[in-house]
């Protein structure tokens, strides 16, 4: 079994393996990483029937405790009812700070885990063991963890950085086909962003053939998020990069309630928008936007929203990134080239009008 | 009007300042130690109208402006409920990351106005102006912020520091005196685990006549704190010497629903008991347990509960202190000197019987 590895070097170091069938030793990796001998799994009811069971066993064949707890999956679970079930659930099975969360499935399951780790008797440890695209290529890496309040998403969280973080591209055979071109949407965002290699090579594929290359691509799009979030821990610079076609993108999200648009395409539609603005503007290279563009309808990510991009500009600026009277927009002056503007919110309606 | 300051150099370094008074130039003091232009207090019922409006008229005449959340007093209220309006009070009011919470109370406004600070959009600047002895010799200071859950006090929380904190010794003026009396138990706990000038002076004054040297004695105690913070912010050492009788104290606040006993009386008779019975396994100076039962009575902390040692020690191993099968112990050497045991959870139980 091939095994990559890559280390961050954030205020606590942590391992993100990467390889197939890495759940099948489970145990011995994370005996590896933590002290623990009671191990607290989080999970949804997609995931617990599939994995759960297969995790359970490593661990406990491995002499460590393990309790297990299951809410529904979704993005609604992502929510205070869902965390107060965790904590709950956390204190009934006497968890202590000296054991250990494991956060088993996609974002929603890694964020809301990640923050109860956090939170719950002021942090223990966590271990990410992420299923989805989405989750493997972005959310599982970092540390940012977070809960949905109703006016908005990710409102409420802490940077709180796991311990391991075990990637098993096995798990994306059982993922159904949406939610992989989903993820899709994350990794053009990191080609775009910071790899010309990575975008020129998506530009030569489509969402089967990427299969064949996959492990290398979650490798590059988790080598980048481990350097970007190495630089800027706390999001408060380069950090930003990561939010390409996301101010719009969570405005699409908002403005659908969660349920129109899935985060990939509306990320996706977010990206495209921004491009294109930034290139009547000057400050993208021409044609960029039709790339982008051509590189999206490759993976099926050409959705159209019923908004204009004025009208996101404007639901965007009541998102947290909204800092006082300056925002940060992240815009591509070509692929793989990033950067961090920061302009008035003025400046922001102008440019998308 | 004398001004003290002590300077705690955390993973955020932060000033404390003391003195008579300083609630009428708050303004001046917070443009010091934070950037924001809009702040969100936080209070209760009891301090919002004593000192809220001066407060908010400070901030608004230095050209700040306000937003002012207030819940009912008490420990009921550090709740996930609470928390969650907070959070939506927060957001309705558009506070951003480059804004700032001040925590304007006792105890309980503190830890939880400082949880929502260290969770709102994944952490934003807080202040703490603690109002009671209680939140200004102890829970203040060092960054420890909580809610409690249903099944026990404090099991939900954060490690993140304010960026000052400020004690207006006069806002005591308006203590009732039980709180103030509450307090003391705190104050006399300082003494116990690392001053003995500390412990002689309480045990040569009474409830009345400490007031006379109030501001030295918050200036002792806050110094004791922010020197064991610095030494172990994240509480894996030193920093639990400041439990000494709280693993029994909190035990009878437990059991008594956090309704029968103020916090400052439970721990009072923790570090009675827990000194008793070192002093009886010889753990501890001979006398030492007269000494600190006389000086507790001066102040009008002799509490009895109905509850024997042992049914504290065995409902105490619920607790979060509880780590693994080894647990951590304070007990004090003689007044001043106080020391972590390690020991199992049988001996402790065997200690207590």
């Amino acid at each position: 079994m091939a095994l990559k590895k890559i280390t961050v070097k954030a205020s606590r170091g942590y391992d993100i393996l990467i390889g197939g069938g890495l759940l099948d030793n489970a145990a011995e990796h994370m005996k590896r990483a933590v002290k623990a001998k009671n191990f607290a799994v989080i999970t949804d009811d997609h995931v617990a029937p599939l994995y759960g069971d297969k995790l359970a066993d490593s661990l406990k064949s491995a002499g460590f405790s393990v309790c297990q707890k299951v809410f529904p999956h979704g993005e609604a679970s992502k929510s205070s009812y869902t965390l107060n079930a965790i904590y709950d659930f956390l204190s009934e099975n006497s968890v202590t700070r000296s054991d250990c969360v494991l956060a088993l499935g996609g974002g929603v399951v890694g964020d809301i885990a990640g923050f109860a780790a956090a939170t719950y008797q002021r942090g223990i440890d966590y271990i990410q063991i992420p299923t989805s695209l989405l989750a493997q290529v972005d959310s599982s890496v970092g540390g940012k963890t977070a809960i949905d309040l109703p006016s908005g998403k990710n409102l409420v969280g802490a940077f709180w950085q796991p311990r391991l973080v075990l990637i098993d591209t096995n798990t994306l055979d059982t993922l159904p086909e949406e939610f992989f071109i989903d993820g899709l949407g994350e990794v053009i965002k990191y080609g775009m962003i910071k790899s010309k290699s990575l975008f020129e090579l998506l530009e030569r594929h489509d969402s089967l053939g990427i299969r064949g290359v996959l492990e290398d691509v979650i490798y590059e799009c988790v080598s980048i998020k481990a350097a970007v979030v190495e630089a800027d821990e706390f999001d408060s610079g380069e950090r930003m990069l990561l939010n390409f076609g996301h101010t719009l993108g969570h405005a699409i999200e908002k403005m659908t309630n969660y349920t129109g648009i899935s985060h990939g395409r509306a990320i996706s539609v977010g990206m495209r928008m921004i491009t294109k603005a930034a290139e009547n503007s000057a400050l993208t290279a021409k044609g960029l936007t039709n790339r982008l563009t051509a590189c999206l309808e490759r993976y099926g990510l050409n959705a159209e929203v019923a908004f204009t991009p004025y009208e996101l500009a404007k639901a965007a600026l009541n998102d947290k990134k909204r800092m006082g009277e300056m925002i940060h927009i992240i815009v591509c002056k070509d692929a793989g080239k990033s950067e961090v503007i920061k302009m008035s919110t003025n400046e922001f309606i102008l440019l998308l009008s």
